[in-house]
């Protein structure tokens, strides 16, 4: 490679909440990145910051339809391919459930298909998901999940597990070098303020001084891994030698309650604020707490932000985002 | 309709086994049937037996590429279609891991959209796999599975499990009325001499005087379902109201070991045999039984063809197939 032709790294998604982090992160390595995004899901100021930088390019397509033509052009100069790709937050991903599963499926085999024709290294971000309704607690790599096939969380958790039946028949074909990082819930600034999940929908409610929704009991569990830890998580996973059969948790396996991270939450802004305790959606999981076994022996990885810091961090975009007048003042009343 | 314009019902797989056999039900039910198929797996002659019948049409496209201009042009005489089309035997579905996974999945999107267009009742083959290697026996609908979404059978189990997905997401959405059928093992005529499966290595290697291959102990358990049985339950659902978001398992109930099969065949043909016992492939499931409660209240269905008839006939028409000389002699040692 010349310095007129560097090699590139291509990161489909990468308007997105994970992926606009993952961007900057590289560029701020020195690597020259490509974005594909069909900004479905992105938020454009996500991707504004980006375009500023000399070594990143934003290409808009969908991975559902051929590659564009810029990203066949370019192929040669691919050594590494990111895909994250899809709606990620229930609502989104159910809107138009035939877009999700076929983002999953088709987006990921013509990405597949690009880095066997560019000999690029591919690693296909896949979701706690596919491990559903886990009755295993914590989660390792090697339990087979319990997922409804026909629920209306189908197209996402199964569109996954498909990408990763696809993935990792590409590897043993000898098609593709492969990683697979299964990502537990993440949080952080960019993400989208109405995307229904559950960080940014209590902190943007408590902002707005809106009743918080709780669905259930509160008293299901996930575990919160702050966003710079997850994209430090992906590079590893992308540069480490594990080229394996076998997929990689990613997440934090500090286990909360909702009731316990509507608690945290408040800790950093101060309430009070009154609770609507709404009927838990089909499907949704009871428990999710990521075993990290593998991804700290084999990249030395683990997050190291803690969830008050991470949450601090995240309140503040977000008050800065949707203009919460009033959240300096009632970070003083928190602090007190 | 007219006389000139009779509706059609469209049987993607239609040159298959058993889907063949659903072909020449069809027919014989007075249906004007079209059979989509890329004879990948079809054996020749199923498909000569059915052109000359003057209400069958045969047209060669494969359902991963959109569907054939013929195939458009009639979309709008199509009032049921079926979809039987994908490799199904292990040796046959992951010599292209990735055609199956598309075949799942896009072929099934394809054939949906045609049945949105057209208003068509749509059913999904859907299979026993999608349970994986069972911890529960019987198997139920509301079973979840055991399905390694990482493994050489993923291509199959988990594109098979993403079909079902996305058939039932479009009647959630209201784009077609689906029926899914999950479909446990099947023998019979027509199935192809070559194709793995446990019924046609065994009765194939014992006409033609070879070992035969057992693989693991032979204790693993199978049920076994003639082909005449599972076209008539496959119609019955098809036709049935059962117009809800289930799908419903279509099998034998009645469960043997590898080495009960091995003894029924060798009932019909004459033995002694020599066995080879080989390792048992990766995820090869331990059990399978469906619970087939749903299809007996549902459609009034169960199996009728008694194991030991079905296979008489499925030994004869396989000597009659490969040209297994003797065999009308060691019938009559069979029988002595």
């Amino acid at each position: 490679m010349t310095a007129h032709n560097p090699s590139l790294t291509l990161v489909a998604g990468g308007a997105g909440f994970i992926g606009s982090h993952l961007c900057a992160e590289l560029l701020a390595r020195g690597e020259h990145v490509v974005c594909l995004d069909n900004l479905q899901t992105a938020r454009p100021s996500n991707l504004r910051v980006l375009e500023s930088h000399p070594n990143f390019t934003f290409i808009e397509g969908d991975i559902v339809n051929p590659l564009p033509g810029e990203i066949v052009a370019l192929s040669d100069r691919f050594t590494r391919i990111y895909n994250l790709a899809c709606a990620a937050s229930p609502p989104q991903y159910q809107a138009d459930p035939e877009h999700t599963m076929l983002t999953c499926v088709v987006g990921t085999d013509h990405l597949l298909r690009l880095s066997e024709s560019s000999g690029a290294r591919f690693l296909l971000t896949s979701t706690s998901e596919v491990y559903g309704d886990p009755e295993v607690h914590p989660q390792r790599e090697g339990y087979r999940g319990f997922v409804n096939c026909t629920g209306p969380r189908a197209c996402y958790d199964e569109g996954k597990r498909a990408a990763e039946a696809m993935t990792f028949d590409f590897a043993r074909m000898g098609r593709a070098a492969v990683r697979v990082a299964r990502i537990f819930n993440t949080y952080g600034p960019h993400m989208h303020p109405d995307d229904g999940r559950v960080v940014s929908n209590l902190i943007c409610q408590i902002l707005a001084g809106r009743k918080v929704t709780i669905y259930g009991d509160g008293n299901q569990t996930r575990s919160f891994c702050y966003v710079s830890d997850m994209v430090d998580g992906l590079i590893r996973l992308m540069e480490s030698d594990a080229d394996g059969l076998e997929p990689t948790n990613l997440g934090n396996p500090e286990e909360r309650t909702l009731n316990e991270l509507l608690d945290e939450i408040l800790a950093v802004i101060g309430g009070p604020v009154a609770i609507d305790y709404l009927p838990l959606p089909v499907d949704d999981p009871r428990r999710r707490r990521p075993d990290i076994a593998r991804a700290q022996e084999q990249l030395g990885w683990q997050p190291r932000v803690p969830l008050a810091e991470g949450l601090a961090r995240t309140c503040a975009w977000f008050a800065e985002e949707i203009g919460a007048p009033d959240f300096e003042n009632r970070l003083k009343v928190a602090a007190e």
